[in-house]
């Protein structure tokens, strides 16, 4: 698959989102005619660089307001379009789009509108140019791409064809199987762009939420899917906008948009493969015949990605600060036990059943507690490490001694390491072997009763606001993980976006929150400006109440809830009152869906992190969400008193 | 008018909240539940808390999903109601708004509420409770007032009464004139938000898009008069959520909110006067009679603000630093002329026509240049700075001498200083009298002969974005500028929102804009992290060309604009070849719309300063928004080669 990108989506100078397209490894680029206006350099100067960069440019976009408009203004628009066509060839460039017309359209009419498609097709002919004709979603008369096609065939012009932009097409929710009666060669450009499903005007949905594909909701590898049995091999580009992509680092976006594309060409063979092509006798594409077979090669080639399963569940959470002090009271009330020092690291290692938290403290001087790694399962380490750097996932560098487990590692966005690690079925983990020198039982972990079935049941991550959709992506790519629809939980100073993150069996459940901006600013509080927001691990045990008297016993501060809390809860749920009154007086919080019972409690913050300790109770499948706005309050008041 | 706000519309825990409240000067507060449900307080201690700020408890708000369901599940809803009356009761509160069922209303049935209703009314009497029902606009079977209203007129129980909420009503374009025919009395509780007029799903623009009265785009003057006219005379409450004052400073968006009041109630005596009320044979009301008369007395009062005139005109605009030399020859090189010094303070008047800056070097040492004040012609400076003061503006302390001009001053919401100045009709201003020693023509300005028309176009502040509403509302109430439909310019680095605020006459422009995050980070840029985002202050002179070329002469650093963008001009005017060439060599922009033509050049950049010269012809009213990308892009390209 050609990959490409509109330099609209980009931030900075042409010539830095040139720059940021190479290193990112696009095969070409489509010029927004806006980018080349503001720059300094000349048109001659852009193809060159474009050709030192190894740059094709695909596309120069977008021609606007062109059709179905009165003679006089159509004699205007010839002369800008042929000013244009001019400016392409001095840029060495063949393609262009031109939309439906949405400001200038004054007269409805199909026959007028091939006639003037026509007259435009034949100037763009004299200068050896294609027009790509796209159908907005919002176009005054013609905002659908069937329709836009119709006019395209009427015309039957070789340098007339069809402009298919995703966007367009899914926000409202045409069919996409039509594309396949696209004569073979007539789709001269395809944009992809996502988007989370909104109901708002469709103009101000594309101008502010489009997203990489992969970050939104629309299905992608079904369009693709159509879009390479319709028989087109060209660039398959991207066209985003979006308020945080104009402002974010140009080179990290281009990343992020290149991991989007590979991964999409992933989909859309999956997609293809499962939804074998059906014969249908309307086909206009030609080949009809062959459409049958569902292993068929098309024109343009999909590359795959090594295959990797879901993870298996969390193999650890590491948390790093020089000053562990606090850290290991806390795990110890909380009832781990201390499995003793690695060997040759300054690394602690604690457990509780399969639960495994790991102290570094190989930090800079007093840094607070943060969450720096998460390992998981993985059926394969190397495969799924293969999978993610080509998914353009960085690799952490790792040192290791000569006898010790090499563990495959890579960044987050947010810079967390996430490593891939060689799981036991019976949810022990080999690596633990080189720890135990200094444990207070004399032996390691490895040799331990794992009677107690404590978990990580999930970690929730706090995530920058530039880069929670590269997030979004990174883990559904990288570590398959399925997004779910996210949640907005009021805080005092705002409402946190809550976005979950898991696999089908929920072995792994990660949730990244979005703080509210005013969290994010820097010096506010955390560790070193890098983490700005509380996070936690939350831990699954079999009898909560049980675990939270212990932790009782042993002096943990639990993040106090406040009375009102239990009265509405009762209000709410008319509770045994003995049960209610042991909530009351643990601290405990508590949920009820139609599926079970969710039983939980915060310790108090150390750094950046605290722990949650829930009970799951019949198939209730959340977070406790009501209980999240106290929570939040609790912390607030905490954190403004001290 | 008695005001209120409900303790969802601010950030921080309820504490802080209230006492917040109880300093922006509201009479009483509406208690959101989970304010309530998360805080340490005891209902007592929020009673006592309460009273001694002198805040009513006016509203316990919301009681959700009560009716349309189930018989089960309304014995739920009752015993549910019966703790909520109880907290009520512990708190001394009197009234709770429930509101029409969204989740689990399963029968449609107008019979089966008002029994249902009539029961909670039954029970809330027991209790001294009043019940205040609201239709949510997206209701699953009651969206609207009149709907909710004939509900509890059937009911027709002293306990059940109407809330009306402004949101609720007009994002869903119902007709507020049915309002004035509920009986007296049956209005139970008035809720007032604006909004901005946006067509996406009324939940999420309601959740995120909510603003204080007079930052929007609803006719609340009108639903107010509507109301007054009921005979409602309780308290009006503001129920406003969005992104933005969630994260705020409390006390800060508790001011704006009370500003938004008071100026709301001005505007609603307005609407009165302006729309004598008609006798309508159908009004339930009971006193159809007296309704006829347009200035009848209603039971709400509605207080007035002093009454001023739009502003006439800039009277100067003020750059501080202590290092103007830049500045200085930049003013000199677009033929400003040096006035002198000020008679005690170091201060410099440069003037051409009647466009005045003041460089004012009191400033910390090393402060770059940037626009610090302003000053408005208006009628009577006392009177507009008591209205502004009224309006909660904070005054700026001014040291004068015995016979120098005492100027009133407020601070902006973005702190830059507002003077309201005494203008002259010929545009020139007493106060310059004080300058001219040290001036280089041994005579004050007032002695020159003024035929050079110039005068200050406009200004371009960039606003942070925690207080883009607010200073909206700020210029919208305290200077009567009005606020223009806003609109989105492209950047490098984001798109920046422009939102023109201006006289009816045009004699004061103001641009307001909000510069994209990354530009706002603290430390980037700009003066003492106060200015981050570069502003200007344009002049408008009757010869643009032969300006420039003076300028030119006199060696004018002029922003230089990309050989592209006079290709695109021309593609797009097709100018004369001539003109376009003058275009090109002074590094003018031009637009053109069908009521005249803009030429107007940019200079470079001093501090967090730059100028803009601009020239009208015939009827254009707007600011060369299609050339502000390419202004965007060279500042951006060269801020980044710096």
């Amino acid at each position: 698959m050609r990959t490409g990108i509109a330099t609209v989506c980009l931030s900075g100078t042409l010539k830095e989102k040139m720059q940021a397209c190479a290193v990112a490894g696009f095969d070409g680029i489509e010029i927004f005619e806006q980018d080349l206006v503001t720059s300094s350099l000349s048109p001659e100067d852009i193809r060159k660089m474009a050709a030192d960069l190894g740059l094709s440019l695909d596309l120069y976009q977008p021609f606007r307001d062109f059709d179905s408009v009165s003679e006089d203004l159509l004699q205007e628009n010839l002369r800008r379009a042929d000013a244009k066509f001019k400016l392409m060839s001095r840029l060495g460039m063949d393609t262009i789009l031109v939309c439906t017309n949405v400001g200038t359209a004054t007269i409805d009419d199909d026959d007028l509108r091939a006639e003037q498609l026509s007259r435009l097709a034949a100037l763009a002919g004299e200068h050896g140019v294609k027009v790509a004709y796209e159908a907005l979603a919002w176009g005054k008369y013609v905002n659908d791409y069937e329709h836009a096609h119709r006019l395209v065939s009427a015309v039957d012009h070789p340098h007339l064809g069809t402009c298919l932009d995703s966007f367009h097409i899914l926000s409202r929710d045409w069919d996409t199987a039509p594309i396949e009666d696209i004569q073979t060669g007539k789709i001269f450009f395809v944009q992809v762009a996502d988007a989370p499903k909104l109901s708002m005007d469709v103009l101000s949905w594309s101008r502010h939420y489009r997203v990489f594909p992969g970050e939104g909701q629309f299905e992608l590898a079904k369009f693709m899917g159509h879009v390479v049995r319709a028989g087109y091999s060209g660039p398959v580009s991207l066209e985003v906008f979006n308020d945080v992509f104009r402002q974010s680092d140009v080179e990290r976006t281009a990343v992020d948009a290149m991991r989007s594309l590979i991964w999409l060409e992933e989909q859309s063979a999956k997609w293809l493969e499962a939804n074998p092509a059906i014969t249908t006798a309307g086909g206009s594409n030609g080949d009809t015949g062959t459409r049958a077979a569902g292993r068929r090669r098309y024109p343009m080639e999909l590359a795959t990605l090594p295959k990797v399963a879901e993870p298996a569940g969390f193999n650890f959470a590491e948390v790093k600060t020089d000053e562990p002090a606090q850290l290991e009271t806390l795990l110890g009330q909380l009832g781990f036990e201390f499995d003793g020092r690695h060997r040759t690291k300054d690394v602690q290692l604690w457990s509780m059943g399969h639960a495994r938290v790991i102290i570094n403290e190989q930090a800079p001087s007093h840094s607070e507690p943060a969450i720096t790694a998460l390992g998981f399962d993985v059926d394969s380490p190397v495969i799924a490490s293969a999978r993610a750097q080509q998914l353009k996932a960085p690799v952490v560098p790792r040192k290791v001694q000569a006898d010790e487990e090499v563990f495959q590692g890579i960044a987050a966005p947010d810079s967390t390491e996430i490593f891939l690690c060689q799981g036991n079925p019976d949810g022990t983990a080999a690596w633990t072997g080189e720890f135990g020198e200094g444990s207070e039982f004399g032996e390691g972990p490895e040799h331990r009763d794992a009677a107690d079935p404590a978990v990580i049941d999930h970690v929730n991550l706090a995530q920058p606001w530039q880069h929670f959709d590269e997030a979004v992506l990174f883990y559904t790519s990288a570590l398959t993980l399925e997004p779910q629809p996210f949640a907005e939980v009021p805080s005092p100073s705002g409402l946190v976006r809550s976005q979950v993150m898991q696999t089908s069996d929920r072995s792994v459940r990660l949730v990244l929150n979005l703080a509210p901006l005013l969290h994010q600013e820097p010096g506010q509080q955390g560790n070193g400006g890098r983490k700005t927001y509380q996070e936690h691990i939350a831990f699954a045990v079999q009898d909560l109440v049980a675990t939270a008297r212990a932790a009782q016993d042993r002096g943990l501060e639990f993040l106090k809830i406040p009375a009102n809390y239990y009265e509405d809860l009762d209000a709410r749920f008319a509770l045994d009152p003995y049960f209610l009154a042991t909530l009351k007086e643990l601290n405990l919080l508590y949920d009820r869906d139609a599926n079970g019972e969710f039983l939980h409690f915060y310790t108090a913050t150390v750094g950046s992190v605290f722990f949650e300790m829930v009970e799951r109770r019949g198939n209730y499948d959340g977070y406790g969400a009501p209980n999240a706005p106290v929570r939040h309050a609790v912390q607030y008041d905490h954190l403004h008193r001290n």
